[in-house]
């Protein structure tokens, strides 16, 4: 049997209606099943005041938000998160699974607002060092579908208000980000069948273990 | 008469208890007398996503606040304040009062919690490129008196609940950068009376507008 390494950090990573909260599922079991203890969280958020810094940022609201505002406060959340609840976990051992990280920073203000790049890169240094995801899985599917599934779910939260163009973008900003780091980021065709999704994500999951075992 | 000139921005800084909130109606009566048009704000906040930020810098709670997350957190409600409402009334010919500003980054999580002074430059520079008050009035007496003062006003909040020690790291920090930046940072003896303290105010005010009017 594959040995399992301590303190491993998966993310899940696509825009809206990919299929997220399903593949986490898909991820948790199959940590279950190889006695891999896990613990599942999310970004922006994962503790109480970073969730509280994620209802600032999804909350509907007249005041036009400064994009560098918002870019402080994804890496202000991120922080917390990383220092006192990631970090802390990886250390003593434990895997992390979260939805979203700074890849979805990089697609959403980065490619989808067109914030500069290198701000950033820049935030990006100075909150993670040179910390990166063990293993990113990136459900994607073309923008049409992705936002018929989400409007079928619920209301629509400030981002997904966004134009079909903005969510292009951010389609765009994940895959090159894919394309530019093969190793790390693996693409989930998240338009085949839940079946079909389900057994890419094992797949890529299980070539992975046994890569690093 | 002096020539008022347009756009000027004018901040206020000092320890709890200085005496914040009498200096800027000195100067705002100032201001009046002289037929200024000037808006008064505060840091952090300012504006209604500011202020919301505010809220959670200030909210007293169990979790362990990062001290890089802090950070992150006054510059992303600083940034709001300057790109939406500082820049755009100055570059409208209006000035500007605000109660604290970027000094007071140096001095409470800088000197105070001792974060790494080279980060809050760093962010500095992200947020305000080369922007920097026209002039900065610092209320400084000593810590004790200080600290009296504010307990007799109202409910210690998270900062006041610091120790004493803390506060006389913050009064070092704002005296060193007075000392460094003497034309921009004026320091008036806030341990003196009520009438002593505005008729400081008020020279300064005086002899800083005649050298730029």
């Amino acid at each position: 049997m594959t040995n399992i390494p301590a303190g491993r950090f998966i993310t899940v990573e696509g825009t809206e209606g990919a299929g997220k909260s399903t593949c986490i599922q898909h991820v948790e079991r199959w940590a279950t099943s190889r006695s891999i203890s896990m613990l599942c969280t999310r970004e922006p958020g994962g503790t109480p005041l970073a969730e509280q810094i994620r209802d600032i940022l999804l909350e509907t609201r007249t005041e036009n938000v400064d994009s560098l505002a918002e870019l402080l406060l994804v890496f202000a959340a991120r922080a917390q998160h990383l220092n006192t609840l990631i970090r802390p976990n990886l250390e003593a051992g434990k895997w992390v699974l979260s939805d979203r990280f700074t890849d979805a920073t990089y697609a959403y203000q980065g490619s989808g607002r067109g914030l500069n790049i290198q701000q950033i890169s820049q935030l990006e240094g100075l909150v993670q060092g040179s910390f990166q995801p063990d293993l990113t899985l990136l459900l994607d599917l073309p923008v049409e579908l992705g936002l018929e599934r989400a409007r079928q779910r619920s209301q629509p939260d400030r981002f997904e208000l966004e134009q079909e163009m903005f969510f292009e973008k951010v389609r765009s900003g994940y895959r090159e980000r894919a394309a530019a780091q093969p190793d790390r980021i693996k693409i989930v065709d998240a338009s085949k069948s839940p079946e079909q999704v389900s057994q890419q994500v094992l797949d890529i999951l299980d070539q992975w273990l046994a890569g690093i075992g």
